[in-house]
């Protein structure tokens, strides 16, 4: 594994490579400390949206930690291939919030988020992005 | 979506399906908040195991938070299928430490961790289990 490298990606790239959606990774403080979980997410208008299913044990976490004003959470994203060896990763860190009703709500079911299970899923939520970080392992030539 | 549901899985179930080994997210306080980033793991004798690059952003981050003696993460495994929208993820919470030189670290290396990018990476990672949660995404009958 000698001839492989890390190589830095800038915000640009990082935004290209994230922007068709699909699975991330949101990471937050639980009840049980820091949490990981996979969600459905789509790109609006620059930030990570979305959906949870109310009620659930990662909406009741991010309700209590969003009731604490500034919530922080970070997001990740990878492409990574376990033959190859190659692939990126994006880290999106910065708060989340609870989509509102009203016309931020419309624009997030216009922007296509659709969740995985069964259940009610009113709850929408939004990251955005303050430290947008990536890299890339490549093969050497 | 409305045919799928999340199904919880018992802790031996999860070990199952994390044994291989593979891609896996560790979530970790960095001096940039909660961080995380994929790495390459195998299981040893009931713990995650993996290599960090000495001297890289991460191996900073878990060398100042390690010697803060218990110094918690997460660690996020998962498989799914983006076409049929189904899939596990297992989440493993607990104290994460380097590996000791000596007998510890002879053992680690027997498990045939690798690590992808080239560089010094003397450093093994071993995050002790202390919580082990798994869910799958299943489509209804």
């Amino acid at each position: 594994m000698s001839d492989r490298t890390i190589e830095a990606l800038d915000e640009a790239e990082c935004l290209r490579l994230i922007s068709p959606g699909g699975i991330g990774r949101i990471a937050y403080q639980s009840r049980f400390g820091t949490a990981v979980l996979p969600v459905n997410y789509r790109m609006h208008e620059g930030t990570i949206l979305f959906r949870t299913v109310e009620e659930s044990p990662l909406d009741e976490d991010l309700r209590t930690g969003i009731a604490g004003a500034e919530y922080q959470v970070a997001f990740e994203i990878d492409d990574i291939d376990t033959v190859s060896r190659q692939g990126w990763s994006v880290l999106i860190q910065g708060p989340a919030h609870h989509v509102k009703p009203g016309a931020e709500r419309d624009a997030a079911l216009n922007a296509g988020v659709e969740p995985w299970p069964a259940g009610e899923r009113e709850l929408f939520v939004r990251i955005v992005p303050a430290r947008i970080t990536g890299r890339r392992i490549l093969a050497a030539i």
